[in-house]
């Protein structure tokens, strides 16, 4: 039974299998009855809770406020704008009918005909279009803004290919809409908010991230710039891991919302909107995880630290507890997320290999041995290294470990990250390179011609124009014409 | 301006129109484009996310974990449960198509015909479905039971009439589904969830509720006995806030959920599911608002202490902030939620009114003259009594208002409650009363067809067979046949 919750494909031999059996044997996550949505399991379920709450947090400390808008938007409302209408279309879900009933011919249940609706409804695939028409009515003069709200909820994207987590039909994530009486308040709000998207991904995810602008051609639909956070997978492969959109006046002039400023004249109104979604979850997975398991971070560890009795009688086991049972009370006390497994129908090589596949951050093992010698087993689920520790100053050592452990998946993941990105000149270099994977920094000439052939004979996208970084001018690897800075290349997910 | 806020129908000229009004004035929720769905604006929002933390954490408390599935549910899977179908189909939102297209006659776009849907699907009712056919694979012996899981989630019944929070298409809510290895457990489970909405309505509410069981003719769809808790509102009409039900092993039959128990025996899976929803908010404004607006209990309101300067100068202000602000920052210690509103496009009167309409438990207010006098003015939202206080020590007095509001809206509503009970043995007798509104404790024979011809004539309804109070046998106020307690009637919402 051990040995079959550790029995997984080998990263090496099949890094998109390893996912797939992680996602399941960690618990996080499983196929549905539904084509492309997944069911979000408990433990799974429970780090996008420590995620939400995070961010939430960081939200409401940047001034937003959280609302919530209709599920269904009427049809119409989406080619009110135009690029919008021709990113979603696609994929959208289309609620026809109200009513069904009671099929007289076979049973069961058909669609009632007289049902029928007017204009039909989409489920969510985004939400602007139902929020801009709503703040018609919220905005009257400069004194109503701005409104910086943001929403949790499940959309909907009729996506082709899933895969969990990263690319599912239904999913859930927030995602912020602000309007604001200048051009210059809206763009800082979406450089906000993409600045905050890379302090939760970098501190609390241990997730290292490059933030940049998207190319015209990677934009959101509707959106005049994309920001984004890009982070490297262990495949090679890049992750758009957040985005955040400065949409300019296009959604106010859609839905027709102005405002009288401040010299009372009538504007439209200028928009941002951002979102992360359950896509983290990959993310995270894909940073930090081994041929074990799942690796977590302890900031977002449902567990941070799981306590194996080892106890071959009932006598045992009280002694364990009663020694244990103050340093449970102290970890508590300091906020430390703690289990005590005594359950007594599973053996402790069971416990530890399930722990290990679920990627808890410090597993204690205790036995009658370990009481009498004052000492305690720890392990670190990152490095898997074991050491015989003193039981007394336990609770400091693990707080030490926890942070430890913090700090050294973020340097970890950031050293592979800096050794996946390289610099290159030439095309043929570049094609030669991006079989490998990684990050790839070339001069580009600006133009979606030149970034759609790189596309369609390599499969790599531009990932982002880096806000940090070099900004050497040069010329573009394909067609030779100037480059203002290099951007970043990446095969992606 | 201030006036126009103040502006309402009175609850005594017509309560409905009053209630609507509110919720657009306090700022809670609007109707939205989409027929029968609202958006819940951020003031609103604000208090269900309140309601929510202090539900979650008393489901977690209570053993239970969160999950996630999916928002769309296979057609057929609705049909295997026969009460379930036939609970629901009548309001179901029918997903029939994939995708849209360009429409190449009219611009805009139109349902693509070639992308219909082998299988319809319905967006979620409710979960019951969906899940047990998800817990088929959970679960094969009795070590996997007992499964406690909640969802928080948005749910779809097409309603015709719809009222904001009370009855609305979409609504948000959490629905509890739990797996059983032996009946009892499984009815212990869903009088456990009762209690614990019970205890939530009345101690964070300040809700006084009725714990009962209901009769068939009202129990959920699908379930052999359903639990519920009935609050009464200030127009004398009952709201039904909250059911917990005993599903017996009808859904693991419908979907083949067995496991193999402590015997080794094949046995069906014994099933609960409970649930509240965004109606609460509805049960939380008509229990304790007044003609002046929103009153909302300390324990969920999102600001439970306004600060208004009243100030001419800038130099003014600057002299009310600095004495202030040693005391806000010590409320917020306390972990008091302090608005201090130093906003000087509005004047003061429009604030008291606006925090009026709003709700807020306490204000203070505070000028030049009590900064010299060493007074700051004291008004409780619940009495609108205003006094000048000492400023030293307004800490602890506030501290004493907010416990003493939450205590004082209870008790107000329980008398109000209780007053509103009566007891009436003829069924002349009750056609009278019945028009006063109330909950009124009559003999009923336990039939349907009884029970039918009573809502028929009357519109009043079984709300349930109460747990607690009198048991005295007695004979039906219709039939005159045996009855065996006294059961509650009203009209309701």
């Amino acid at each position: 039974m051990a040995k079959e919750l550790k029995n997984f494909t080998k990263r090496s031999d099949n890094y998109s299998q390893w996912y797939n059996e992680l996602v399941v044997k960690a618990d996080l996550a499983e196929q549905s009855a539904v084509r492309g949505c997944m069911v979000i399991k408990p433990y799974g379920y429970a780090i996008w809770e420590k995620m939400q709450a995070e961010l939430d947090r960081m939200f409401k400390e940047t001034g937003h406020q959280n609302a919530y808008f209709p599920l269904l938007i009427p049809k119409s409302f989406l080619s009110r704008e135009a690029d919008h209408v021709e990113g979603f279309a696609k994929e959208c879900a289309v609620v026809t009918h109200y009513r069904l009933k009671v099929d007289p011919e076979n049973g069961g249940v058909v669609v009632d005909p007289a049902a029928r609706l007017e204009e039909e409804y989409i489920i969510r695939p985004t939400s602007e279009t139902i929020i801009w028409n709503t703040y018609r009515n919220w905005i009257n003069s400069y004194r109503d803004l701005p409104i910086l709200v943001n929403q949790w909820a499940n959309v909907f994207r009729w996506e082709m290919r899933t895969r969990m987590f990263l690319r599912t039909a239904e999913f859930l994530w927030q995602e912020g809409h602000t309007a604001h009486a200048t051009k210059e308040e809206a763009m800082e709000e979406a450089i906000r908010m993409v600045n905050v998207y890379a302090n939760f991904a970098e501190n609390f995810m241990a997730v290292p991230v490059i933030k940049g602008t998207k190319s015209a051609n990677e934009r959101f639909a509707g959106a005049l710039d994309t920001y984004t956070i890009e982070a490297m997978m262990q495949d090679g492969k890049a992750l758009q891991s957040g985005t955040s959109h400065f949409l300019g006046q296009n959604f106010a002039k859609a839905f027709d919302v102005k405002f009288v400023n401040k010299e009372n004249k009538e504007e439209y109104v200028w928009a941002t909107s951002w979102g992360v979604s359950t896509r983290l979850m990959g993310a995270l997975i894909m940073t930090h995880s081994d041929d074990n398991g799942l690796v977590l971070p302890p900031k977002l560890a449902p567990i941070q630290v799981v306590i194996v009795p080892i106890f071959k009688s009932a006598e045992d086991l009280e002694k364990i507890r009663t020694t244990l049972d103050p340093v449970i009370t102290e970890m508590r006390r300091r906020g430390i997320r703690v289990k005590f497994d005594d359950a007594d129908n599973k053996r402790p090589g069971f416990k530890f290999a399930d722990y290990e596949v679920k990627g808890v951050p410090v597993r204690l093992a205790i036995g009658a041995r370990d009481i009498e010698n004052g000492t305690v087993e720890i392990m670190r689920r990152d490095t898997l290294e074991k050491e015989s520790v003193p039981f007394v100053g336990i609770e400091d050592r693990i707080e030490h470990e926890l942070e430890d452990i913090q700090t050294a998946l973020f340097e970890r993941a950031r050293k592979f990250r800096d050794s996946k990105i390289i610099k290159v000149d030439t095309y043929e270099e570049f094609k030669e390179k991006i079989e490998e994977g990684g990050f790839i920094l070339a001069h580009w000439d600006g133009s979606t011609e030149t970034e759609e052939k790189i596309k369609e004979e390599t499969k790599a996208t531009i990932r982002c124009i880096p806000f940090d970084g070099d900004k050497t001018p040069g010329k573009c690897m394909v067609t030779g014409k100037p480059s203002a800075q290099r951007v970043i290349f990446a095969r992606s997910y």
